[in-house]
């Protein structure tokens, strides 16, 4: 069976993609793809992607120059989730945060801690792609 | 801020969590979780999710033994995914292997290639969550 046949979108034509860092294990975001945007995503080697808010395609870093170089595409048992290899350029976050998983929940379950130093001032990144 | 207040869950009362293995850095799965089970995970430090499909709340490793001891659980910038560091007991997929993503597309871009071994025979644990 081929790569695609393997993959179930759901209803909006749209599959979530896990993005991981593959040198270092860290995973960076998840986004949505349609099949438009993983065939360009498998064509050019850079991911894309598409913005439910937005309504829009997009490439990773197109404004920001933070682009992702794809390494590998694992997809799982139910062919219905992406995880993606890739060395990314800067951070992936538009907050200025390598990773977007930049906050976690305490071990009281309520109060939120970050997690991560904020490597870009987010003015530099933020409403940035 | 505190934690639920951070978090979106989507037109039907879910957000996606991806489980990452902490040990290796190896992404398991991804599954969804209502509030109640989040609760639940958070209160008793093993997954549990709601099953779209089944419609039903669920304790990964319920039958097969196959658990997973919660050690984080982050959310990215946008508040619409988690990402949750676990303990993983055994085989996170149901097909034996142990991440849901043991399968690649080759650099052609549709051939399909299986990057990790089956530690267990999927009869084991088959149908069993």
């Amino acid at each position: 069976m081929s790569f695609y046949e393997n993959l179930k979108f759901d209803v909006n034509g749209l599959i979530p993609a896990i993005v991981q860092e593959q040198q270092t294990g860290r995973v960076l975001m998840m986004a949505w793809m349609n099949r438009a945007s993983l065939e360009k995503t498998i064509e050019s080697g850079k991911t894309h992607f598409w913005s439910r808010s937005r309504q829009k395609f997009w490439m990773k870093g197109e404004t920001s120059g933070h682009t992702q170089t794809v390494k590998d595409i694992a997809f799982d048992c139910d062919g219905d989730t992406l995880l993606i290899q890739v060395d990314q350029i800067g951070t992936a976050c538009h907050e200025g945060y390598k990773s977007c998983f930049f906050r976690s929940v305490g071990s009281d379950g309520d109060e939120v801690k970050t997690t991560e130093p904020q490597l870009v001032s987010p003015g530099d990144v933020y409403g940035k792609s």
